[in-house]
């Protein structure tokens, strides 16, 4: 089948606030081919995705990402392999690139899987799905109380683990920063299990987030994610040599399958999240889980999302039974909850099956996006080279 | 003094084809403040750049680059560090952030030295500028033939080092690889510096790289660059050990200070390349000087277009006199050539001298530069984000 029409949708909330919320707008994607379609979406700045996707060529290795899709034969998983591997050589000097094509390239998955009737995790490899335990992704409290209720109102939905983000964590004293973690940990109870999300807040300084230890050891925190900025190695590497019970987690900035590798060869993570809509899709994304699994290191999900991330973010590691925490975002905004109409519920056990269906097994709820649709045109020399296409 | 404005011009030439040569479009910058301005350029894609300095905010760490730098007071070399270091932490989730911010960061060290009446290596902390030897930065020909020509021209200008790149190399057979590095050879004659840019072709594969270094070490090339994708760190090193006498050079990809001590950390590099337009400006470029000197790495500019650029991209490595090769665009585009009046000619030892002006010492030829100015305007719902500005 030959790639027939990509489409990019900018979808946003009325009001975008300076919240850590990635939630708050989207960039949605419909690959259409022969009557079939397939859905994805990036992780990334829609404009500046949507111009990574449809810009003039600026020369021959700085081409944008259009010139390596539309057109292009899908008969199999190694055809959407071939393209994603033309993608970072046809568009060197074009960095968006990658974030705008993770859309893309799940959405070929999608497409793929409902032409022959099978989950994604299969195509991709894999003979079963394991059901995964889900983490209720928050941002911290503006102060410990807030935490603390949003711990047990977690606990109270029935989640065993939570992760906590952003906020004033790293931003405030040592102390302040102790009484946080301490909320997180009294809300979920003895037995939950306690994610901290440092958000990059020490860029690359080891001795500020050497600090926090003595507390994180105190709550036995699960992992300490994204102490510093993605590309800053040596600082991973030292820190995760400062504690033998706080384990580093990290990831989610990787853009390509070596970045997540260097995290984990030289910066020592215990854990590697990674966002399926942001390292160029599902194919670099199960090469960190092959490439994690044998060293040790444990894959876990980035999403912060829609459900039609959440499974997609899913298949990479679905047939890996050990790997079984998963991100699950817990208070997303509305739009992201409106993407699909059909959504991945804890169920009684509240774990998260992934899903058994073609594709990725969610239904994008045309109908109720329109409303959050952003009005873009694009023009280039009189012509209009992006236009919002119509959600129907 | 605040920055009043910065604005940003799309300028290509009439065709744009799919040669590697990215002097066929710019993204040129302009940032004023009291009747001040100083100029800059991005080595990077226009559209997705100019929507990534004006894009609607996405969420708190993924705002436009127009957010952390309008307004902003720049009084010393420490305000525009600073600067510098909140794009990346506000832009974190903008892949295209460090790319458009290049451009803007040299502005300002070109605004801060003509409002001092320094130059712009002064204000980095050089206390007297080297000259440098300029190579002549080619593509390889199509044939053995047409690279010996364009050699033996590049040596009957007075070029005393050649650079080949792209066009058929790594494409073909290993014979006909080694006919094109002898025809460069040849042609730059046995006193010459012959470098090697494989432009990335061999993806991360070791094996196909180690088949050129025969032809490589009997033509003495000076480096073998870039035969692997910048983040291909772990095939960088595993090369470095197949040849002592061919030593790798990379860097041009970095967009970070971090990416660019990768590659000499675990690449084992022997040249670092550095694009003063992609790795956010001059600061970071001269971090990475600094990091390389002392480890015995040489610190080379990445230059493919302007005088300007190139103006830009000495600055970093002006007061290391062994750090004596640089990068020249030897046969650029004319928009290249026109984006300057002024242009940093081999001297009568055929050496580049580093402008002795305040900040980069560079004329912008604005009114030579209309006719290829591209007019683009980009609508969000109702209201022009971006219109291109009036050259004048």
């Amino acid at each position: 089948m030959k790639i027939e029409s990509v489409d990019l949708f900018y979808l946003a909330m009325p009001e975008i606030t300076t919240a850590a919320d990635g939630s708050q707008d989207a960039l949605l994607v419909r690959v259409r081919s022969n009557h079939d379609e397939g859905w994805g979406e990036c992780e990334a700045a829609p404009l500046a995705s949507i111009a990574a996707y449809v810009g003039p060529m600026s020369h021959g290795i700085c081409r944008p990402v259009c010139d390596s899709v539309l057109g292009r034969d899908v008969n199999g998983p190694q055809d959407i392999t071939r393209i994603a591997l033309d993608v970072p050589y046809n568009s060197v000097d074009l960095l968006q690139a990658p974030h705008v094509f993770s859309g893309i390239e799940m959405a070929l998955w999608d497409l793929l899987g409902k032409q022959r009737g099978q989950p994604v995790w299969q195509l991709i490899g894999y003979s079963r799905a394991y059901p995964k335990l889900p983490y209720a992704s928050m941002l911290f409290g503006d102060t410990a109380e807030d935490t603390l209720e949003r711990s047990k109102g977690a606990c109270a939905q029935g989640f065993r683990a939570v992760k906590f983000g952003w906020g004033p964590f790293g931003r405030s004293s040592v102390e302040a920063d102790a009484d946080q973690l301490h909320a997180a940990r009294e809300g979920i109870g003895a037995e939950g299990l306690v994610c901290i999300d440092a958000g990059q807040i020490w860029g690359d300084d080891v001795e500020a987030a050497a600090t926090r230890i003595p507390a994180l050891e105190a709550i036995r925190a699960h992992w300490l994610e994204e102490p510093f900025q993605t590309a800053a190695l040596e600082s991973y590497g030292a820190l995760s040599a400062r504690s033998s019970k706080v384990r580093l987690a990290g990831g989610e900035g990787a853009h390509n399958f070596h970045m997540a590798r260097h995290l984990i060869d030289y910066g020592k993570v215990g854990f590697i999240q990674i966002d399926c809509g942001r390292i160029g899709g599902i194919g670099p994304a199960k090469r960190v889980a092959d490439y994690a699994a044998p060293r040790g290191v444990t894959y876990v999900n980035h999403t912060f999302t829609s459900h039609l991330q959440l499974s997609a973010s899913l298949q990479p590691f679905a047939g890996l039974a050990k790997h079984k925490i998963c991100e699950y975002p817990a208070a997303p905004k509305q739009l992201a909850v409106d993407i699909t109409s059909n959504h991945l519920r804890p169920d009684q056990n509240g774990e998260i099956q992934v899903p058994d269906a073609p594709g990725l097994g969610m239904a994008v709820n045309v109908a109720g996006l329109s409303r959050y649709l952003v009005d873009v045109e694009i023009v280039v020399e009189g012509t209009t080279i992006y236009k919002t296409p119509r959600l129907e």
